[in-house]
């Protein structure tokens, strides 16, 4: 029998991501509930789970996995019965994987950028080239819709619709037409919604 | 029968992971090289490969893959014979998953505001935390060694042996003990140094 994982999950953080991810998987798992107010993150019982003082992180038995994209890829995999992740042999696995590498190696980095005011890197060293390069990859994507990968709906929705929702909602993303349809799309799934009343009531525990 | 795989390198440039990555799974494919000095990846066709208009890029019948993780993931997983990707039941695939992403949401993030002198933005923002974060991480999973993952050399130190190379090359990152002995023990392998000599050969066919 495979081990339980713990999900290591900040209420209202960039780990409400994977928090969902398990509500669509609808697995069950050990949650601890990281203090990110209380400095939790900095101690070593949790530096010992993920040195970078970060959520999401999960551990399965042995095995630490953090970094929201690889977390994604993990558990997706770990439960293929929820289809939620294209097989090896699939040929949506190529753009699956882009997809999800692509949030944290190029998206991610612009709107720090972007919420930083700051330029980007020069092109030959910029991962992302430019915030015009982001979005314009990003919109040629979603134009194919209704889902990231087409008709598909994968794991890469959860970690793009819900981070499209907050950076749209802080003005760091534009709110065009086609953006605006496609967050509606993944968070109006009643699991999304399920894992959203969920976190804000963690968030007022944590904050009462 | 699969389709080949064509793959699109520039010589001396960080797709030089992949050509690396390609010679240690020992498999045959078509190679298109992008003339980076002629602007070629910023022109329609190259753009049609990759929106972002850098390399590497790959393209498998249908599926187009950039983003150098998820390349890194898509060849290891499609060449399973080759040993170099942990399997989906294999304990050491969520570590594999987690030093993937992290090469390009941590790693390449703190290397360009180090190159670009820039502090990283604030400790809630940042995807890295400081820098002193990333070189602990680091050291903290090198001294487990001898590999990334430990005792079995797999796609990650492909990934990991060449960027720790050039990184202390250019003094980004400090060349202690430990970097300098796992990049020796990475970059002397027979199919790291058939790549490195094939990579100088091109670099110098474009430049005549």
């Amino acid at each position: 029998m495979s081990p339980r994982i713990t999900f290591y999950h900040a209420p209202n953080s960039r780990s409400g991501g994977t928090f969902s991810l398990l509500e669509e998987l609808g697995v069950d798992y050990d949650l601890h509930l990281v203090n990110l107010k209380s400095g939790e993150q900095r101690q070593s019982a949790y530096r010992a789970i993920n040195p970078m003082g970060k959520v999401p992180a999960i551990r399965h038995g042995e095995a630490l996995i953090t970094e929201q994209p690889a977390v994604f890829l993990y558990l997706a995999d770990l439960y293929p019965e929820a289809g939620l992740a294209p097989a090896i042999d699939d040929p949506l696995r190529g753009p699956y994987l882009r997809w999800m590498v692509y949030y944290g190696s190029c998206f991610e980095p612009a709107i720090v950028d972007r919420s930083q005011q700051r330029d980007p890197a020069p092109p030959s060293t910029s991962p992302y080239g430019t915030w015009d390069d982001v979005l314009n990859t990003l919109a040629l994507q979603l134009a194919k819709g209704p889902y990231l990968l087409g008709e598909r709906f994968t794991a890469v929705d959860v970690l793009w619709g819900g981070a499209l929702h907050w950076t749209t909602m802080f003005h760091l993303v534009p709110e065009t037409p086609e953006i605006r349809a496609y967050i509606d799309r993944v968070i109006t799934r009643p699991a999304m919604q399920r894992a959203a009343a969920k976190d804000a009531e963690f968030a007022a525990q944590q904050a009462a």
